[in-house]
């Protein structure tokens, strides 16, 4: 079950930390793309809850890309989970394909997919229960406020059209494997998706290069029990130095990161600590 | 230009089907998926107006599905436009790593993208002006009613999602290059939708396998010149025979479909002919 290998491995490394391995050519200290992410979970694996590579920048580097991202996901330690950012959606039979893809052929324990098509674009992946499923709510691009914040009436009222994806994912967690993906740029918004799904996993992208407030984040996404909640740092940890330290510059940032996510967990007000 | 090598296209062969290239191992008349697609292509290059690989089917073969997809486009005439069908969205950096992918690395004349993160998540697709975007609106599977259908506020009054989407969309087409996706399984919402957007390519799929009524979609969505849309067909063309004649089969559906839609264009009120 994806939910319980992460919530060992955040008990094991004292870590809400989950690094984003989303190498770009024209920032790496050095040229292959395997090594480069070999180091950076060599230097952090310690120090997170689970990795997730971005399936776009192993695409735009065609087969070598493919290669890498098998490397990648080889040198990340079995009790580490993976999740697969690919924010996928499509109708019935191609969704299966997908899912498929991500869980089968490249044995990812979780994926990022996109509410869009609706429900049934999005049950091949859910009934994998043994797998995690992050449904995009609030994202934490500039743009997200295009449909996202879009007022829509439902039966309890008009509201933004993210808080209806929160509740319709959260009907859909009946196998207690359905998350939400909701930004650290918005704070207000994350903290009103975790009010509706008290008991759901929020996987937390935006602090570091997006200029996501951490700390407000945090605080706004903790559950009941001071957890529930991945925070995604990608750029900020990959490339701390360009320089040859850079592996020893990605754990120190990593570390700061997680370290900086317990502080707030616990002085959390009436939640529990580590 | 992809609108010109489109409609070049369609001239030549007096067509406007898509070939959806859609392979499921479970159900190829052959081995190899390359080759499957090559007769496939060989049989009806005559008789599309472009081809559509919806990438899932690729990815759930990895790297075998990788060369295959290689292939597929090698084997596609150049003058047939092709249509990468990702339904990709990603934030702004990663959505440049994907329009990289699809565009750059496998070379795809269009592609398929997903709206819910916004229009900065679709910009690094739609400023590539030599390539098509189609941003999918209002999709052919049942669940496209839980969000497409939502009513939303609007300056305009209360609306249907998928109409708002339609009409960010056309904002964002300063570049003649942008269209939609729209089902044929539902034909009011598709003529609602060539009504907000009358200049706008329409790629739509869900006849055959998914039981559209082919008229009536042509008939909706037909822009006032009889062209502007892209009819998909994949599994009604691709499976039309599990046996050795599976390449003349599937010539034999094309051509039916083909046909179809040319007397529908032919019959169409107010609107020019082939």
């Amino acid at each position: 079950m994806f939910r319980e290998k992460l919530e060992s491995a955040a008990t094991r490394n004292g870590s809400l930390l989950c690094v984003g391995l989303d190498p770009d050519p024209a920032r790496l200290p050095i040229e292959s793309v395997g090594e480069f992410n070999r180091a950076i979970i060599e230097a952090t694996a310690d120090l997170v809850c689970a990795y997730k590579p971005n399936l776009a920048f192993y695409e735009a580097l065609g087969e070598a890309g493919y290669a890498a991202l098998r490397e990648t996901l080889a040198a990340i330690p079995p009790h580490i989970p993976t999740i697969a950012d690919a924010k996928r959606g499509d109708i019935g039979n191609t969704a299966r394909a997908y899912a498929s893809a991500v869980f089968d052929v490249l044995g990812f324990d979780a994926v990022t997919v996109s509410p869009y098509l609706g429900g049934d674009s999005l049950a091949p992946f859910i009934e994998r229960e043994d797998r995690g499923v992050f449904v995009l709510c609030r994202t934490s691009n500039p743009g997200a406020a295009d449909f996202q914040d879009l007022e829509v009436s439902s039966e309890k009222g008009v509201r933004p059209l993210y808080e209806l994806v929160a509740e319709r994912a959260r009907s859909w967690n009946t196998r207690g494997n359905v998350g939400l993906v909701t930004g650290a740029t918005y704070p207000e918004e994350l903290g009103r998706v975790r009010e509706l799904c008290p008991e759901m996993l929020l996987l937390i992208p935006g602090v570091g290069a997006q200029a996501g407030d951490l700390a407000a984040a945090v605080r706004a996404g903790l559950d009941a029990h001071g957890g529930g909640i991945l925070v995604v740092a990608a750029r900020g940890v990959l490339y701390a130095s360009r320089g040859e330290d850079f592996a020893r510059a990605a754990r120190d940032a990593a570390e700061s990161l997680r370290d900086q996510i317990q502080e707030q967990r616990e002085a959390a007000p009436a939640k529990g600590g580590s």
